[in-house]
């Protein structure tokens, strides 16, 4: 087994909680770069098993997945994508939420199809979510890599087109699967203390924990030629002071958060503001497409 | 290890791809009745780390857990959520999709936070979906339980209110976590030929499949004492003959699949049907209450 996440963050979890399934969890890293190697036989088939041994709202199963493994479709996908090893990998899968099922299905028994609200949208996208996450688990227990793309929504009415979807479907996440080409790096995460609330959320460790990530982010070497262009209009007070008028009403961190970082430090902090501080012109009509594609809010 | 989803469906993959992880996943039963008995020391750690081992969209992190442990806060939140094994259970996690902390991050760095879109908020859901079900996953790998609680959207704004939320964060889903009081029962699910595509989206299966499903679903007497009423207006046209339209416009079943089933069998389909049939009145509001939390779309 490589590296976990317990080894790399330097924690010392009780040595009887380290079971092969955590081992294994917490060793994952994306893959980028694979072998053509196919995959096992049968091995697809277990993973849309795995995927649905996943919990399902009031078992409704709103969620189809489509695999992916013509390689002419797989160039394409990488295009529509951006994400190059779509290409490489034997096989991407695509999990879509899906309420036509559940139409046909009221269709065929002769009940209206009256649930339509935001409600049942985040049911059916957390539905594939949850499917999505046992299907990389379950890859990477076979001694496959897998990556998550988001790149799928990119272009939604056009991956809507090419996989043929019906209305209330979309494509919401992508999965490529594969032999890994080059052993994958573990990523630190940011410190648990700021993820985990005790009862109430809090944003008491919010500001240390957010320095410590810093240091170890920009020591890792990740952003190296990956740093992102301060975006115009950055510096404008709009937005920073908007955000601190929220904060301040809702208990962001004192005035030590507020001080401008050393801008010789490029870590998270500055990386994903500055990710944040540019919207992306490809999703940014998200909400439009998908009430396109049936989609009610 | 107890019955898994291959052996409950009598499938029977290639045995050398079921390791332990598989086996695992593939044993997942949701768990209502929890031991009062704590979890090991260091198991919440564990399972957060879990969690944050999951692929993250841009390595955002765009969501928080919130650990309830305390008894009073339990049996509020069995009330809330209508769930009375919340009460029970030693850990309530809560999984909260998070912009408010790239929010405080931005201001902090100085930058505006400009992408606010629903691609954003699909991000956050599927950050806080992805560390869940590994967080799950986790969980029963320890022995212990676990049942997700998407009751936890049933009162947003109380929910926010209780967990002391900042704007740009909700409760998406909870999680209970303890030691069952009896073993669970792995529930079937559709056939995996409904679920699964090749190339591209297809109907083909569907109608084979519900047929199937219906009568395992229909034996298997999950449904016994638990039937949906007819709705009122169930026979009324417009709902079914909508989806019709749009059914027939986008290839759903042909006419086979328009017959109307036997009422003496009462399946899957005519249990789901009639639960879309009617809304659910605690959460048609779900996007004006997260608006009011600060959500933008």
């Amino acid at each position: 087994m490589n590296l976990n996440r317990f080894q790399l963050e330097n924690l010392s979890p009780p040595a009887e909680l380290l079971n092969a399934v955590i081992q294994q969890i917490t060793s994952h890293a994306s893959v980028r770069s694979y072998r053509p190697d196919p995959l096992p036989p049968g091995a697809l088939e277990v993973l849309v098993t795995a995927a649905q041994s996943a919990s399902t709202s009031s078992n409704l199963q709103t969620y189809s997945i489509i695999a992916i493994e013509d390689a002419e479709r797989r160039r394409l996908f990488a295009e529509l994508t951006r994400n190059a090893h779509v290409a490489d990998a034997p096989l991407f899968l695509v999990f879509c939420p899906d309420l036509h099922r559940l139409e046909v299905v009221c269709q065929r028994q002769g009940h209206p199809f009256a649930d339509r609200y935001m409600d049942m949208f985040l049911q059916a996208v957390v539905d594939a979510a949850l499917a999505a996450q046992n299907a990389a688990i379950a890859a990477e227990s076979m001694g496959l890599g897998i990556c998550m793309i988001g790149g799928i929504r990119n272009n939604v009415p056009k991956v809507a087109e090419v996989l043929r979807l019906p209305p209330r479907t979309f494509a919401l996440v992508g999965m490529t699967v594969g032999y890994p080409a080059t052993p994958p790096k573990i990523r630190h995460r940011l410190p648990l203390d700021v993820i985990l609330h005790r009862e109430v959320y809090s944003d008491d460790n919010l500001e240390e924990g957010l320095r410590r990530y810093d240091e170890v982010t920009a020591q890792s070497g990740i952003y190296a030629g990956r740093q992102v262009a301060v975006p115009s209009g950055a510096t404008q007070a709009t937005g920073a002071s908007d955000a601190g008028a929220k904060g301040r009403a809702q208990g962001a961190p004192g005035e030590g958060g507020r001080q401008r970082q050393d801008p010789a430090l490029y870590g998270w902090c500055e990386h994903s503001a500055r990710r944040m501080a540019r919207l992306n012109p490809d999703r940014a009509k998200l909400r439009q497409q998908l009430e396109m594609l049936g989609w009610e809010f």
